[in-house]
């Protein structure tokens, strides 16, 4: 088993190690913009891997109490003037979230870019950029349509060096919701309480 | 409830009327390539409602003994040479529908395109055609992609017009099934010796 | 084609009469339940094949300005008092559908079955029973549980019969939109109108 | 930040310590399980964020090779003798994994239960039991079914001890494809050879 140690130790020290490495200004920028949609709509997006760890955060977010939806399921209203979109994509290059995303910024949505590449479309685009390392670009994606990689079965390495954007953003966004649950002056008991008046 | 009464009789008589105008030749031709595609590989796609539609007939063709994959969905193997994909989009102008179709070409895939438009680009990139009237595109979308139809809030018309194209293929899907099952020689006692070998 | 085209005969005559058949008291009682839960969650629920024909209808409620769930999607807040579940199961047995809205009659939500069996477990629970004649039980399912019967490939036959309660259902639920988008006195122009102050 | 960073802390040192001390023969007898499955299918089920992470491991097994389900997406096909489930579920009580797992017992199937309770209901019925510690049951659920735990708005704790058993595992079942891709022999150079034979 000496390759899953290996790889668990690489995995755990890089989400470590990415995570200090954050730029704090980015990451309490987009903590006051999660704050400030409370009364608007947060609209969360991410295709393959990146969209599991999205859509576990997008469930943290709707326990805290936001209006959260997570672009592509069934139920997904129209987005507005200051509701917020939180983009995750390391290349930043996706090309389904780069166009969710732009169209979000015409109708006035502000948004936040969770990516490996400020230079890429998704970090030019973003009002926030927030930088989480650990995707590689070397010569791929060929094609930048989630859809299209399917039907090419083009994918990340397998290596852990292929998962560690994936495992950095799901480490972070955890502890984001920590951070918001105690900005938000909730905890566990405040949480129980109010679930106790829907029963 | 004289509107739910006038809708459901639109949408029936549509149904009825639309599948009987449909080309022969194009349906036949669909069936002998899903026959041909016994051994390999068949990929169904679709947004939306289309999707749903979709999905309800990949269940039907996996039941039948099909390797069927819904594009989109978690498990997506990768497409090659002769594998087989059913693209159903009304306007024929989805994005990621015809993204990914053109994709699955360039692999050597064969295309069947369910739609309303022949000259759309899906129409244009099938190997065959299958029009199923219905859809109708008096200014819309003026967003081809998705997810940006999403953030948008671009929907089809609520009247039974921007449902009928769905209904029509769900009827002329669910018929094709039963065709295809007497074409197998499949009847519903061997499915269930099938099933019972299983268990 | 022979065969889809009986197939198609007996899906089409058999959603017209279907309809005909339906108990216009039920059917103004749920009108008039889903409009009262204007200001409330609307959650709609059904697996496989019935929880497309579910998601293709939820889609359109929030397209008419309802606040509206699919349960098992990501995002499903918490239900309570005066909510409205819309339960869609032939059988009416379902095992997770007949749990999740017995869960929902404890917190005081309001519960509407659309099924085939007014003495199903599901039809007894509920508040309001809408028959839709379609699903038969000769022998099936016998396991009532979705994850077990996928795991035991248990299915509907593929007859036209096995498919009739989903494409009644359809047919029910697209002309009920139509009904309540004139009951809400919007109109296609309204609704852009809307949208328009959205973009 | 301070909140964020103590959580980030606790979630990294809790993976780190436990996946150090897992079971290597829990694990190694998980390996040898899943290469046996090499000819068979695979089915991958767990519910809400286990499901998130449970998808992701379902998509690196397909990368593998492997023929691999998520059990409740569209396509399932039927599970029979020799086939492995992997359940993930930390309380190892929720209810649709543990019945689906027990329907897939008798059809002959071998079970993996990823849990941290080898006394749950779903421990007991594993064929090999995988202890990551991490779910805590302090009173919680009160509900086990996963539809009627979203109805009644139940969760898992916000606080990093709610997330640590998913985090664990994501970690966990990274670290174990990296290990079945050097037991496999294959290296990302072979993985891109294969590709390439599809294009």
């Amino acid at each position: 088993m000496k390759w899953l140690k290996a790889a668990v130790d690489e995995i755990v020290s890089g989400a470590k190690k990415a995570i200090e490495e954050m730029d704090e200004k980015q990451v309490e920028s987009m903590i006051q913009m999660i704050l400030e949609a409370k009364d608007k709509k947060i609209f969360v997006v991410g295709m393959g891997r990146s969209g599991f760890v999205g859509r576990a955060f997008a469930l943290r977010l709707m326990n805290l109490g936001f209006n959260v939806y997570f672009l592509g399921e069934t139920i997904t209203p129209a987005a507005g003037k200051d509701d917020l979109v939180i983009a995750i994509s390391g290349t930043g290059m996706t090309k389904l979230v780069v166009s969710a995303t732009s169209v979000a910024k015409e109708v006035g949505a502000r948004v936040i870019a969770v990516t490996s590449y400020k230079d890429s479309q998704l970090g030019q685009l973003a009002d926030q950029l927030v930088l989480v390392r650990g995707r590689t670009r070397t010569g791929w994606p060929r094609e930048e349509d989630y859809l299209s990689r399917q039907i090419l079965g083009e994918r990340e390495p397998l290596s852990p060096l292929g998962s560690i954007f994936e495992n950095n953003c799901m480490v972070f966004l955890d502890g984001l919701i920590v951070e918001l649950m105690y900005r938000m002056k909730m905890n566990e008991n405040d949480l129980k309480m109010r679930h106790a008046t829907i029963e």
